[in-house]
């Protein structure tokens, strides 16, 4: 092998490996300094690539594939702020634990720092949100760089992916000629075993270990399990399974995968956000033990209760390294695999009272009665979220927005025996990059409903045209309150002062226009019915539901759920 | 005073002192942990507010705002990701020494790194890219606290505003209650000289560095200025008076404001670009020395011009600390005010011919006229450039969008005696946040004419919702070529593989249904005749014109143009 190419061996090298271990799905957007990865992964036999032009959303859009497939997806940019724009999606990767390989293309050392345009330092540029930065050398085709090369490729992805997934950034100066010789033989060398198979990894607990947590547990007659995001079904069978042998009520976030599990004879609690509103249930029902799995969940009237009762043993098993805890009690870190951790723990002696788990039981019916009759009453917020999780069908997957759509999914979205993903940002729960990270799920060959509001759409309005140029099987129900309905139930609502402009933020935006100019189906739903119909049929293409409601009164028939709970609780 | 309202003295004080020292515009997005400064802002009775829904586009409207007036403007964002989109127009501003204080509210220390909601680590987030991070105290009303607080504002403003302009970040952290008492008194404390009134400042040479220079210059015969970018009217009429002292030919960037003073016989030259890009014309002129002022210009055949011929004497005048010079060859770099340094180069004994200086007038001439009777012909990508230069009314400003708009201009706006300000975000030479930035120079005041392509416009496409709210006076322009025209120029397009996939990228935006979505008034125009016609009105409301192009009709047009010029010079 000769140097000629040298940026062309040194890429092909570097992407072929990233293959080798496991890459499927690279995102590209357009830009010069860059053109020697985006060639090479266009040019390869098996990767699929995808060509947006805004980073901000590709980067979302990339995260949106990996957290459906729980693998490293790369990405690819020029020089410049087009790096900067991937900010965003890095942070909510870093804290969802979404793997990514962030490629950013850059000019080599003797053009840095010296006024060339589009030259911007790219060295550490994400601070600690990266789990990992290598700045390349610069590209050349001698053995030992083509050798380092494939190693920091399958470091690469090994990093991303391994024990608490995340983003990586490696960061590729390239000297001119920047097109290279894709005419070359053997661009993709022979297959090679991955470098770096995987670093950390999960175990099971030492017999010590386990024994503490045993003791913890001994005696405890109240307990409850309390289960955030999980990113497989093995998981949540696992926790299933366990809820069954302790004979446990399981309270389920949205994005536990359990409300859609069925069965179990209603130990999958879905309304205790509804019932942790209740300052009187929440003074009234004392825990003794709390086992949560993942990070903390959407309730935050189960947060304020947790902080307030303080059950004396609370266990928190997750499955990688870092601290989701935030209500500040004593806690028991648990860092295990989660079916490995039950296997264990499903041997424990425990002591449950079984009259604890029936009133749980019991209210939950009640209390999912109420809400699916208020959800029947007419077309609200919360409606549009119990229509959506009732008609979905199986096998689809719900994409859930931040601010008030993933709250009424959680307060609507009630047990069920159906096959329904519900995914949504939960790292850094921003509104930003919502469609792109749907996009990205589908993209990953899921039929995709997601639930967004306004403003999260006008963030990423533009990333539908390419939504469209890719046909995705995308289906997005917009809920067009004109502004940010979540500040009506924060304190800085009663204080009258600049309300509306500060937080209300009207922006008037004329939805149905704007996505009917794109040439996308389009249609505002004015009742349930009308609602049911439209989301009853499975999801085969990208089309866009608006329902159009008024903040006021969204907070006015939040209140009356509350104050109909009240009575519940009292009789 | 008590310590009531501990948020509201704290940040009312540090609101009030960013006015006291000169702020004027604040720009919010909307949020629930920077409550007290969103909503104390609002209420400040002389601060004008600006309220996005988009913190990337916001940014970048602040970005302009303070290009257009040279001054700090705060931006203020809530927790989270929302903080992390400024991260593509602080970039922009560091490198194009914008003043920006960022104000981002968190929480505090208790709730950081524990899992929390919308709780993101924004300790020196933004890396090397601000002139200064500081993570202010927890908000309370002690009198200590209180004149930390006006220390700090006073700190951040001078800090912006100082010697290379620059962004800074202060990072409030806030406890709940969150909603600042606005009723309270003497929020705006007593009137008081801020703390600090600047940090570093320029001086005049040192006689020994005048000497020095001067001595440099000293037996030099073929000498130019190149004036890049320059900030305020006064520098450009200092270089103007250097030029007619000196008798030299000034190369003049767009962005030098000296194309647009009229006068001087011709020794202002607009076409340099043009001439250099003939290999001919490179080789066969070499001055003996360039005095250069401001950052480099937008001229690529410039720059590689100056790599080629090395200049023996390279004097670059910047007016603040940094460098700005990428052709690596032997300079003097020269930091001072540009109107001190004039005064004393002006006294400086140069010994220019005058045969030199007379060649380059007569080319200039000529080229221009050439590229006077091209654009004249139809309508294509420069024609555009060309009609907006010449029919933009006195007074009025033209915003440059990066890639080939700012390239077209470049060659199509020919010397002519009219007040026009032509502004870009050369920092970075980002295709993100233009839109926003052109509307943050609207919202100063000024009159203004994006000119911008289609891919850009994307990127940034909403805050149309934004301009139209404010009813700005913004026309824009928009050259739609269905893509990134700018890469055909590239070697990449010579090699057919994957070229229209990864740089053409056609997404098939139906620009005009798009604009007129939002019932913004929208044409298409279809020939030079009806381009003049519209852009002969003074600018007076939010519109949009569409210019359709073909990136490959454009692209064989300027290779006409290069050979017309060819042509012209073997005459």
């Amino acid at each position: 092998m000769t140097t000629m190419g040298n940026n062309t061996y040194y890429v092909s090298y570097f992407i072929d490996e990233l293959y080798q271990s496991g890459l499927d799905h690279v995102v590209i957007t357009p830009g010069s300094r860059s053109t020697p990865l985006s060639m090479v992964v266009a040019h390869h036999p098996s990767i699929q690539d995808w060509i947006h032009f805004d980073e901000r959303s590709a980067a979302f859009f990339a995260l949106g594939i990996a957290k459906a497939t729980q693998k490293p997806v790369a990405l690819v940019c020029t020089s410049g702020t087009a790096a900067a724009n991937y900010y965003p999606a890095i942070v909510e990767a870093y804290y969802s634990r979404v793997p990514l390989i962030v490629l950013t293309a850059d000019r080599p050392q003797e053009l840095r720092d010296n006024g060339a345009p589009q030259a911007i330092d790219q060295v550490k540029m994400y601070g600690d949100y990266v789990k990992h930065f290598h700045d390349m050398a610069v590209a050349d085709a001698t053995p030992s760089l083509l050798q380092y090369c494939r190693r920091q490729a399958s470091r690469a992805f090994a990093l991303a992916n391994s024990n608490r997934k995340g983003p990586v950034q490696f960061n590729f100066p390239f000297r001119d000629p920047l097109t290279p010789d894709l005419s070359l033989d053997h661009l993709w060398g022979s297959v090679q075993t991955p470098y770096v198979s995987a670093v950390g990894g999960h175990e099971e607990l030492l017999v010590n270990e386990a024994e503490l947590i045993a003791s913890e547990l001994a005696g405890k007659q109240k307990g409850l399990i309390m289960c955030g995001e999980l990113t497989s079904d093995e998981e949540a069978r696992a926790v299933l399974e366990l809820a069954r042998q302790w004979n446990i009520p399981v309270l389920a976030d949205p994005l536990s995968r359990l409300r859609q599990m069925g069965g179990l004879d209603g130990l999958i609690i879905s309304t205790y956000d509804a019932l942790l509103k209740q300052e009187a249930f929440q003074q009234s029902v004392e825990p003794d033990f709390v086992v949560r799995f993942g990070p903390m969940p959407v309730s935050k009237a189960y947060f304020q209760w947790m902080a307030k009762v303080a059950p004396s043993t609370h266990i928190v098993v997750d499955q990688q390294t870092g601290y989701r805890e935030h209500s500040n009690i004593r806690t028991t870190m648990v860092y295990s695999d989660i079916t490995a951790f039950v296997h264990q723990a499903s041997q424990f002696k425990i002591e449950q009272d079984p009259e604890w788990t029936k009133q749980w039981i019991e209210l939950d019916q009640r209390v999912q009665q109420t809400l699916t009759e208020m959800a029947n009453e007419s077309l609200t917020e919360g409606s549009v979220a119990h229509v959506l999780a009732e008609s979905v069908a199986d096998g689809e997957t719900i994409f859930v927005g931040s601010s008030m759509p993933i709250r009424d999914i959680d307060t609507f979205f009630l047990p069920k025996n159906k096959q329904v993903k519900v995914l949504a940002n939960r790292g850094a729960n921003g509104i930003d990059g919502v469609i792109s990270s749907a996009m990205g799920v589908a993209a990953s060959g899921e039929h995709v409903t997601l639930l967004i509001g306004d403003l999260s759409l006008l963030h990423d309005f533009t990333s539908l045209l390419m939504a469209k140029k890719q046909q995705l099987a995308l289906r997005i129900v917009v809920i067009n309150n004109n502004g940010g309905g979540i500040f009506n139930f924060l304190p800085q609502y009663q204080h009258g002062h600049h309300f509306e402009k500060l937080f209300g933020t009207p922006f008037d935006a004329p939805i149905g226009d704007m996505v009917s100019s794109l040439d996308i189906p389009y249609q505002c739903v004015e009742s349930n019915d009308e609602f049911t119909e439209k989301v009853n049929k499975p999801v085969d293409q990208l089309e866009v539901i608006e329902v159009q409601t008024e903040r006021e009164d969204n907070f006015m028939w939040h209140q009356q759920i509350k104050s109909n709970i009240e009575s519940l609780l009292d009789t």
